[in-house]
């Protein structure tokens, strides 16, 4: 199982919506006889890629999964089925597939006389796809907020000019964020006003080749002339300002990471329904003392309800010139006080 | 000289308005007759510590000072005569003292005979004093600005209520940084809101036995009820509302450090005037969304003003249970196009 987590853990593998998935397969002295690590969307399944690799080696060995066989045909067929037809005899995966439409792999497995264990180490598979996971358990993607702050708290002088709040360090470090999910979230009023392409560019400010899908959100029209909607990626125009709404269509269309930098009263609405997971701060070494809010009203009159956050990571972005200074990326999650009263 | 500099850094001296001295007194084989460091005010010179250490064999030998003999009659006598009279026959320095008190040692002890050389490792001896130095160069007191904000640049929520933005840690933190100070510095409005006592209390809340000075700027008249006018340390109300006049007054008091806390307002006024030195933000990982700003309007209107600063040093203090959160400890300073500027 460490091997296929291993595999599951493969850097570089492209993300989507499907979870990181390694297989082995060992033959009746434990010898490893194939492995295999899914690639993201649309390429073969992990097991799939051992089954292939083994031929008819495949037939009475255990195959040792991270994740419970799949039980649906999506763009391959199922996993379960696979495993049964190359006569394996027995399947031990790690975590359960609680996914409605890949769930029952490992009940078709056993129905077909295949030994099947599962929860060997069911803790390290589920923190290899912890936002896959999240998305799971909870029916609805992961919300990774970032917002770019003076020390003040402000997004923006008081003449409306912001750049630059964050330093070019962390615009880069931002991008490297935004790839890692696979849908940003931005309000109508965001288009609007900003008209931004919200691709994600490499180091060399270059678009990479797997953008996330663009999402806006609003009742309002927008232009097919904004940038947002030019042909570098996918674009979706979500017709409503419900945060539960928004999360809930894009769940249905397999979305499973959302990265939401999308103005002040976006977030604010998210903040207030309890749907922000994560926050991402990156806070600039200026002082403005005046101007638009970084973080608008949240409805939050007294201290003892002031939303409180707990820091997993601080990090310094050192700036490479003397004109482009340090910044601290500070992450967070919602504490658990919070948690409980959502 | 070396010896000198650890002597200088001896960890515990009490401080105050004198700066860190260290001395060793060779004898004409380099070999090391004596050697004294000075414990802060009221306290003999390292020169006096090391000259009675060595009582007759001081005769002949060269002083190695971290900086140049004082030459005025302070609580103590001038060292560059107790020198002389001690029949020293050279005198090696590291920093001039350009206190205009205190200077031209040097001089007198070439005019008594003295062979004076100085600049060995004079960066590191500034080092030592780093604080004094900056007071001594630029005839007023170095300030340090402290404030705690939320991540959203709040020190205050919307009904006022203000316990406690900053985790236990941070305010702990803050104590130990006082301390380093000889001066801290409120405004009257402060005084009269919060009635705070701004003594220094170590890890178990005791207040520590030297104090700083207790300074309140402001032209309101102050009852003398108020706490900060208790005998647990020094006060002084300085009646004025420039930034200027006040650090001019607290230098001719001998003042080198000012640890600025008081208010929005009086941290905007320095900031305005150029006078801010050190900015320590203790940012919590809270968000209010609307309250009291951390940092008064500072006549900035547009980003290209922004009052750029740069991080000297970052800092996490784990919140030691879950109900207290770690903050971050962000050390600046004024970016070098902003002293331009001033």
């Amino acid at each position: 199982m460490l091997r296929a987590l291993e595999l599951a853990a493969t850097p570089g593998v492209p993300l989507g919506p499907n979870p990181r998935v390694g297989c082995v397969l060992l033959d009746a002295d434990g010898q490893e006889v194939a492995e295999g690590f899914h690639r993201g969307a649309g390429a073969p399944h992990a097991e799939v890629v051992a089954l292939a690799e083994a031929g008819d080696r495949a037939r009475g060995t255990t195959a040792v999964v991270t994740l419970e066989p799949c039980n649906h045909t999506g763009r391959t067929g199922p996993c379960a089925q696979a495993l049964v037809d190359a006569g394996v005899r027995r399947v031990v995966f790690a975590q359960p597939d609680t996914n409605p439409v890949a769930e029952g792999g490992g009940a078709a497995l056993a129905a077909a006389g295949v030994e099947v264990e599962h929860g060997l180490r069911e803790t390290e598979a589920r923190a290899v796809n912890r936002v896959w996971t999240f998305a799971v358990d909870h029916g609805r993607p992961f919300v990774t907020w970032k917002f770019a702050t003076t020390l003040d708290g402000r997004s923006a002088a008081a003449d409306g000019t912001s750049r630059w709040v964050s330093s070019p360090e962390a615009r880069r470090d931002t991008h490297r964020l935004r790839a890692l999910a696979d849908t940003m979230l931005v309000g109508t009023n965001t288009i609007d006003v900003d008209d931004p392409e919200l691709t994600v560019r490499d180091e060399l400010d270059q678009p990479v080749p797997q953008q996330p899908l663009r999402a806006v959100m609003g009742l309002r029209d927008l232009p097919a002339t904004k940038r947002v909607f030019n042909d570098r990626a996918p674009s979706l125009h979500l017709r409503t300002r419900d945060p539960h709404e928004a999360l809930a269509a894009l769940y249905r269309q397999d979305r499973q990471h959302v990265f939401l930098e999308g103005g002040p009263t976006l977030a604010a609405a998210f903040l207030e329904a309890g749907l922000v997971d994560e926050v991402v701060a990156y806070v600039a070494p200026m002082l403005l003392g005046a101007g638009r809010n970084a973080v608008a009203d949240l409805g939050i009159h007294t201290m003892a309800d002031a939303r409180q956050l707990e820091v997993t990571d601080v990090t310094v972005l050192p700036g490479t010139d003397t004109a482009h200074h340090t910044n601290v990326r500070i992450t967070m999650r919602p504490s658990p006080a919070v948690e409980e009263e959502a």
